[in-house]
């Protein structure tokens, strides 16, 4: 009997972790969302010099407050969830371990608490609250369209990666030490910097030469931003255009949640 | 009998002030249009010091003339409109309480008058006097796209905020308070600094392993430019689409010049 | 008789000049083209001083071939034309004299004092850039999608230039004279730089707060950029649609220009 | 028969070379792939002064080593190819080429060993491991576009380049030397630097008037990035529909799915 009232209690603190569609499991989503947000708060303050030393003792409380909640939630899910090792070693599963992990190995190394941030990847269970399937519908149509671009991207990107060596070794070659071009890794860093249209300005070419090939790198770097964004655009209507319901007789795309006909056959859908 | 003779002051009133369909109407437009740019022209050069040196009684001249043409505007917009309580507590009527209060606080604390700016709201009053269909139609269809874009965007912009933070944390760690990493907020602010593709230089990477992370957050600030745009695009298009031609019997909107069948009713067009 | 000579010796002048259907038009055309790229190349010569001192006489006799070739190029143009004066005030009537009429007026204007003026107007000859519109063909699709954009383009700006100057003051009041926002003005001038991702870096944000308010007019720009991108794809995509070839029977359009059938109806074409 | 077995080990040698479709291809083109990331590398490393200073001598080495084995790679590419003189003059011929020449150069003029970079451009063959279909259709649909995308782009260029150059020097006559507009060459590189969005801040302007200026330019650059992106959306968009169903008759693409006749030959589908 003990075995028996103790399944039904694990089913229970299942239903409240694991689940949203209960009162009880939105409150513990909920309650979960504010403490990820505050232990985050936490460790961005921890890294402002000024709060650390005045406040030092503060925020040792609260980091071990919070070590010890993730680390009761986590035994929770562990205990509750039918299959323990399938959880230990799921996306979810390795997040939840190093959401405390860093505080326990910071006894030992220091320097290792930083890695606390990795919480942040937990802020992606927000999602389970948003539980509603226009939610998630958007998120699959986003999904599958970048998917579906991704080998154009790849064969995109080779190419940016080769021009970037090329003209960043050619910088080296012009401008030199005296502008900040001290090695070619640095001056494919610099193209970097200069293609994706970012633009530091702490490394930028002084001679004519230099110039006039930065400005064609410029050129380059804003004309082909459009490739990107011309294959994601058209994978995404075609994910849209996908997504959407068909007509049982003939086919065709249904064009809005609202048609009672299809526009192609006239049947009533 | 003087009720009556109110009565029809205080439509007229309304026809010239909150209409703009009589010459009347456009003329006051006009006018509120040329005071709210004087306006905050007058602010702009409040703020610049050798003007503001020079010329101090002028601005001040100037801002009670302008406080004193709102106050009224004010004034006589709650007088004529039949609802005055639902127009003092609507967006218009806060803009423009706002537009004259910080004046007369200024009297009372010094900074206030800045908070003027706040005229700029009124700017989109401008709209009025462009009350031609086709304009209307052209921010309809503006409107309707992004709100639709929304969702999709809202799940873009947390995964832009979750690598944000993480990556801003691991900068933190690698280049520390030498290159301008002082605190996690400040990375963070460089990280977004860097994916946006703004790049000021006043923080900047200078380890070999902090340039290398910064080329790839520039690169990914690169590729996933196209995915709101891409959102956007195909939403843009959709509503462009909606507000085509509509069916003769039901009134939905005809999807496609190529449709034989209205989609909604089914009947022939 | 001598009219009648002088008629045809006008019109061939006006075939070779104005038109590009004959060799001979053709080769004036590129005699033009390349006169231009030289005046400017030489314009741009002369504004290096390094360049300027050490050949300023082979600038000034370079200078006055150009200006007497377009000057000659100008009486050419408006002894052909049979309507001389539709020609002068059209819009490439006006460009063909600034081309050479800034030469003239540096003559008059040599005073000491004046040399700066001098300088603006001979520099002014960078202008002549825009004699090469003239080439310029293939405009019709891209004209067209810019055309039909402009409405809510100049919505999307309107709302972007309230945004800015908004912004632009509250950071002048956050930052204030130490971090650079010296005025409103500069101020807006920082948020403009800051919206379009630009990012100069000369003016940028200390306080915790403006970085912050920075932060949020980044990812803003970031975001909007798919805002005018959206609205030219969904005009281009109608404009490239509408330059198609459409079916003599049933109107729908012809998709490649190899194509001898229909694809909607199947007649021949 | 010397000559027979002379073909055979001519044939097996150009089958490993050349083709990627038996195992042992694919090892030599693995093994090319590696040795020219490695070459890379070291070029890369020799650049870092405080390397270079360090294993002067590994380096020198390991460069000998690639040279060499990229000139037997070439010798025996010649040695099996039927037509020698076609695969010499071809691109990847060129390129072969030049991944050795430098080094050899290098003997007789020092500076020319970093031209060994363009062996970068041998990192393109990687695509021939990669030989799926469908690799090669991602890359046929992105040069379709571009190619039918480019005379827009230059009409678009072309216009930016006429902009770019009369903002140019109208900053130089207004902002000067003082704020390092020192010429209208570099004028002109700053307005390319301010319309690409870079921004790197070496050069910026004081005056307000300049700043004015600047701040239509970055508008303009914001606002006209929109232009080459939506040219190579449309042509994406176009070049994916082609891509798709052929008629069973005459091969042509379908247009849509939902033709009834094939637009070429007029036949049923």
């Amino acid at each position: 009997m003990k075995t028996r009232s103790n399944d039904i209690l694990r089913k229970k603190i299942y239903i409240v972790i694991f689940r949203a569609d209960t009162s009880a499991g939105k409150l513990f989503d909920l309650a979960l969302l504010i403490t990820i947000l505050l232990s985050i708060l936490s460790v961005f303050l921890e890294s402002v010099a000024e709060f650390r030393n005045r406040h030092a003792e503060l925020i040792q409380t609260a980091e071990w407050i919070f070590t010890s909640l993730f680390t009761l939630e986590y035994i929770l899910r562990v205990y509750s969830t039918h299959k323990p090792w399938r959880y230990i070693f799921s996306f979810y599963g390795l997040i939840d371990l190093i959401a405390f992990l860093p505080s326990y190995l910071s006894l030992f190394f220091s320097g290792a608490q930083y890695l606390v941030v990795v919480r942040a990847f937990r802020l992606l269970r927000v999602f389970r609250i948003l539980k509603l399937t226009r939610f998630m519908y958007e998120g699959r149509v986003l999904k599958s369209a970048l998917k579906a671009s991704l080998y154009k991207i790849v064969v995109f990107l080779s190419s940016v990666v080769t021009l970037v060596t090329i003209i960043g070794t050619l910088m080296y070659i012009i401008e030199g030490d005296a502008s900040g071009f001290t090695s070619i890794p640095v001056s494919i860093y610099w193209a970097i910097v200069t293609i994706t249209t970012v633009g530091y300005g702490d490394i930028s070419p002084q001679s004519p030469l230099g110039q006039f090939l930065a400005s064609i790198l410029m050129i380059i770097g804003y004309g082909i931003i459009a490739v990107p964004t011309g294959i994601v655009s058209v994978e995404m209507a075609r994910a849209t255009e996908e997504a959407k319901r068909k007509c049982n007789y003939c086919y065709a795309p249904i064009h809005s949640d609202k048609d009672n006909f299809c526009a192609k056959c006239g049947k009533a859908i």
